[in-house]
């Protein structure tokens, strides 16, 4: 048996978002800017997509900005907003749990002369809305907050930070890294107080290469890739028009019947944990039900390093992650499970198993039943 | 009959290149940088696109760097070297006819105090070898000279820059926008003097978001997208895996029977030109043979708009570019056609025509005999 319990790394394409890509590929390749009927025929598949991406989250098309992809979307969100409201102020707010996506724009902006507040996490992983109502300034031009946390499946509190931004600095925008947050909740932008949102394809069964962000009409950003024009002026390049109409399929796609969905989902998460904690030796870092993200489970196996349980797990054909795949060229230890406490003899026997649409209770059987068999085998061997 | 004239817009995929991304789309789906084995196997697409890239140029697969596209890759050569090279000096060269995509970050430079030259050109768009001496200056760290002008397909020297910026200036760093050379011309950087060169995919039948960035290994440069570390650091995102194998199928296709291909397309040139030149009117801004790229043809048609004649081509299924595509969402008259002296009249009469693989010989018949027939009624009208 196979079983893929990477998906918040990335996921498999839906057959409908595939069909469209090839569509675009090979019968409506012309470029949205020529002026012919390919290039319009192009352009409408960029505006549908812009519309299917829009309406998930009840904002305008012209609100939808194509990037290619979470980090860029990301980078934008940062550096586009920083540039552009510097004279306001050059304060910046995150958290100490970020994507590298968002802490690596964070770094680079301090080297230009922005100050930035990096706010701590409880146990669970969430903000204090008391340390960040201390930190806000009225120099404070930027505040950026992940959804949920793509180690550990925490959700921050998006709408209360919103709304604690706003009042206290009303020129303050509020940036979300949406990264492993979209498709998994309804996000509404205009009620929840959010100006920037990122989001990336290929987590939610679209195709890699490509990703959005949200930006709400009324922010001052800059463009960060500089050319043709394209996009209003503000990400110049050829629309990657595929990648583009693929995004608005699975953008559909995952809001289409989503109660069932997330219930789908969220009922494998819980499932796995249950079995988790049957087993011994076996700490759950994330949280049952809507405690937390639906698709992300964090546990840490006592006694048996992730490396070695990653590896052996794969041989039985189970793929997880340990950490987060999207920083592991850098195999430092995850900060967010040392913001969180993790125990320091279990911070490097930490495992993540991610979930999307085409997995099954019977994986997670398999998979139980493998870890259950796994675990002594590996602890005496580490032991002997 | 249907004759797409537009390839250097943008061009359909090849069925291989569809291939080999529906296929990764679907069934190979990993994240390069998971641990786990469709971790691994993504990881070996890239390293396969990255081999193939790098035989074409006879460099090593590390010079390659996997960006979103043309855009991306200038943006980074020229942003990514002036700010890596600040300390030497703010002095850049370039020309006054290069794409939105080299201008637009040069202008960018310059609000960051960088001081850029435009080299002039003459009426064939190439730049003169004199006067880039004459503007070479200790504190010049970066040339930028396109290898083929996208709107007329002027060949500029490279390789006669290349010698003398790097027997003028040392340490200064000589970048090319090969978006409309690469496939078209056997490049060598190494012998050639070329230190960065872009490249764009879908301009080869390649899909569209992603193109890559050649780099010495001897150069400094920054990266412009900052995250998870992929690509050693020099480019975060989760690699556009399906885009960058199906740009490595391109790209040897594209090289593969090389000499026979580019007789065939520089025929297909010259049949046209030919056809253009025994109509009443037409003047022809475009060298026949390998006095110019295989693949451009422009031509100014006296008394007639582009887009009157571009959209009465289309209604017969010939499909054309006024101007350049990607920068049309700017609808300024061309700098190219200005710099190389297309008399007034005539600037605003100018329509590219563009070929690739799928075209034939039939469908350049098609095309003569309908301007043939279009073109008298279109001057009667307009004069009418």
């Amino acid at each position: 048996m196979e079983a893929y319990f990477d998906n918040s790394a990335t996921t498999r394409v839906l057959d409908e978002v595939k069909d469209i890509v090839v569509k675009v590929m090979t019968e409506d390749y012309g470029n949205p800017s020529a002026k012919h009927r390919k290039g319009m025929e192009a352009e409408q598949y960029v505006r549908r997509a812009a519309e299917e991406v829009a309406k998930t989250l009840k904002v305008k098309e012209k609100e939808i900005l194509f990037t290619s992809g979470g980090t860029e979307s990301n980078n934008m969100a940062l550096i586009g907003t920083a540039m552009a409201n510097a004279r306001a102020g050059k304060h910046i707010i995150t958290t100490r749990i970020e994507h590298a996506s968002v802490y690596n724009p964070m770094a680079f902006l301090e080297q230009q002369g922005f100050e930035v507040t990096y706010l701590h996490v409880d146990g669970q992983g969430h903000i204090s809305l008391e340390e960040l109502k201390q930190s806000l300034r009225p120099d404070t031009i930027l505040v950026s907050v992940m959804y949920v946390n793509n180690e550990i499946g925490a959700v921050e509190p998006v709408e209360e930070i919103a709304a604690l931004v706003h009042s206290t600095v009303p020129g303050a925008v509020f940036h979300v890294d949406a990264i492993q947050g979209y498709g998994k909740f309804r996000i509404r932008p205009k009620t929840q107080g959010i100006d920037l949102l990122s989001v990336s394809a290929h987590k939610i069964h679209g195709p890699k290469g490509i990703g959005f962000l949200y930006i709400d009409e009324k922010v001052k950003i800059k463009p960060i890739l500089l050319g043709g024009g394209q996009q209003r002026g503000m990400r110049s390049g050829t629309e990657n028009v595929p990648g583009i109409a693929g995004l608005g399929v699975a953008a559909r796609e995952a809001y289409r019947d989503f109660d069932s969905k997330i219930a789908y989902i969220t009922g494998l998460k819980d499932y796995l944990i249950d079995g988790l904690l049957g087993l011994e030796g076996v700490t759950v870092n994330s949280a049952k039900g809507d405690g937390g993200a639906p698709q992300i489970v964090s546990a840490s196996f006592f006694g048996v390093r992730s490396e070695v349980l990653l590896h052996a797990l794969e041989d039985k054909g189970i793929y997880v992650s340990s950490g987060s795949a999207c920083s592991s060229n850098h195999p430092a230890i995850s900060g967010t499970l040392r913001a969180i406490g993790v125990k320091k003899e279990l911070l490097d026997s930490t495992l993540r198993f991610s979930f999307g649409m085409f997995n099954t209770r019977e994986e997670i059987d398999y998979c139980i039943q493998v870890l259950g068999e796994l675990l002594p085998v590996l602890r005496r061997y580490t032991r002997g």
